[in-house]
């Protein structure tokens, strides 16, 4: 029950941390954030949560990182539906708080929220074939970088820096084609809000990174030294 | 007493070098630091003084992490008032000190310095009830990360990273809400030195900090793995 | 075998990021990352593969630095090829995925694709010497500090954050002089791409990072400290 | 010996990399660093170093932290003089190097390099007393942090990183001010290319530090926990 309750609270923080970043902070005139700001804001939430909750749930706060786990045979099946239950309930609370707090201000319009999309929905206008490739190919070495960083033979303590780190250049590359998810739950919890088309396109934020994630479970069985 | 003189240097530092940043630098034409160059002063601020001081005070400095420190059981009640009070004192001895380096420029307007406001004073037009939300908010995280990277569980060594950025971070998301405080002891120092609505508002940045931690000190106990 | 592999998928990821922040990210209209979030985008790729493969392959993901640390005794002479053939079919795969994504948008100018070049090639206009000295110097000291960050002496753990943030310091330096390489791999992985100009200077990006990282290995001989 | 050579390689690096950055890149049209860019590139040059070369010298890098090693108690006073003539030899080397690159480009007008003065040669033209109290106030601090965080009872290995990002903090705040010293040799290897006004005011860039940097090694033993 601890465990939920932590991958609850830590997906909220990663939903209002880094979408939150993108909503309020990114394209404030002059002084904004940009694309740099949010990158480092999504990647500071699992830095953050990583030594605050890792020894709790092992901090995923991420169906697909739940999955990638799983499929790498470091994760018990039985905690697979609560965890990703409990990541999509965290991600929606965390989209509501934001909501409440941007829309605290006159005329404002949230667009899309900082929801995810591909072709009329991405950012720089990159196509389905584009966004689908990157989301399997990031969420494939968001997955080798927490599998790696969590192994025995790897330095102790790092791991939550490195994974931290690596959605920091997930999303440094990756923002103007998808607005990068790499996490089912953050871009279900924009979509609700946003509606419309980014609803529609949501099911690619399911598949894609759930696939990326598998991959690397798979992959990473031949990279892995013996323990 | 070397407590009480390190949470006093370590304050000044903090509003010295995260207000500093925002006086000085952030607006400075073309190579400005912008937000983002605001929000790494201020956390790494902590970063360095968790390092430095860490092993002296523990390094709090910041009078809603002492109070939600102390409801979660991790700060004696006997030291909360002296911590206070080294606090704000060394706040004051920072603002004092980033006011006589910024006035001295020709034609200089501190206008707010860095006050924390919302509403008219909030950066971005915030409502109160945006402003009141995101520093209850942001301060309860603040402190799930403080209470979390210092148990005992958690990797050694690391809790100073941590929670330094996770000022980081709050700040990418919240300066154009209310300028961020999540520490009464920073707003103090620039409300006095800024005046007027900056001193009418300062009760928020008060109330809403040190009730953001109050609960976390109340939610971790729910959280916490036996030790 | 699990170390070729590791070399080839960690040099996959460094091209993919670190040249995939270039093309995709940096020049984003208002909200782009510049020459700062590419610079991170590099140094991260390899903290995070540092982390993740750095105790399977010892995460070179540059001939330079394997001839490096050949050349400063830390590096067997029998893997010394196929860790660069590795390499080099590591970044061309990154190449490829990442010119699969960047070519799925209406009326893209791919341009040189993220190439080194110098003089009508050079970013800032900078000449062949320049070029030349900048690819020496700072792959020398990209290797100084990969072999004291990795000398028994120095801090267990701390080497790969070390390393990458070295990588980040080289960017934030020389992008306007070559673009940055240090690296064989990643400037062949652009060049056959982006062809013309930039294959006919691919020359000097093998010869001055070998050449640095050559006499960082011979003067690391005369710092080390006697393990 | 090799103490020596490394403190001239050492700072030979801060120099170039501080101090490339901020002429090379700083102002690049668009994409350029920025002070946000030019605040990292000097911190990571001493987070690089530490870890590289801590174990053979200290580290040092900068004449004012010698002489607050040596007041702190933590330096041995027959070091002093030649590790300060290393580091202004190594600094020197590091603008020569600079020059080299930096020249060898069309048209180029390299006005003040990257020197540190006030008045006039101030940024953003802040007063001889505002450079005075910056220079003292930040050198003072960032010996508080090299002090507390090399203290035997602070997270061993993690002071080379606090000492560094202290570093990126003092650029974050006072680069507007002063172009940020805190160190008499980077100051004296810009001086001597600039020429002029900025070797007329190099005085205060050598008394300021080692000012701030005794005050702090005698603050120090106040704060100090017995060891």
């Amino acid at each position: 029950m601890k465990k939920i309750l932590a991958e609850f609270i830590g997906t909220l923080w990663l939903v209002l941390g880094g979408c939150g970043s993108a909503v309020l902070a990114a394209g404030f005139p002059e002084l904004g954030i940009g694309f740099v700001g949010v990158a480092f804001a999504f990647g500071l939430t699992v830095v953050t949560m990583a030594y605050a909750i890792g020894h709790i749930s092992g901090c995923h706060l991420n169906p697909a990182v739940s999955v990638g786990l799983w499929i790498g045979g470091r994760f018990d099946s039985k905690d697979l539906v609560p965890y990703i239950i409990a990541q999509v309930l965290g991600g929606l609370a965390g989209a509501a708080i934001l909501y409440t707090i941007a829309t605290g201000k006159a005329g404002v319009d949230l667009g899309g929220f900082a929801s995810n999309g591909f072709a009329e929905a991405s950012p720089g206008g990159y196509s389905m074939m584009s966004a689908l490739v990157t989301e399997v190919v990031m969420t494939f070495f968001f997955l080798i970088v927490i599998l790696g960083a969590t192994h025995p033979k790897a330095p102790a303590g790092f791991g939550g820096l490195a994974i931290g780190l690596a959605l920091v250049l997930i999303h440094l590359i990756s923002i103007p084609v998808t607005n990068t998810s790499v996490n089912p739950a953050r871009s279900t919890s924009q979509a609700i809000f946003a509606g419309g088309i980014y609803l529609q396109q949501l099911w690619l934020f399911w598949v894609a990174p759930i696939l990326g994630a598998a991959l690397a479970g798979i992959v990473y069985k031949f990279l892995s030294p013996n323990e």
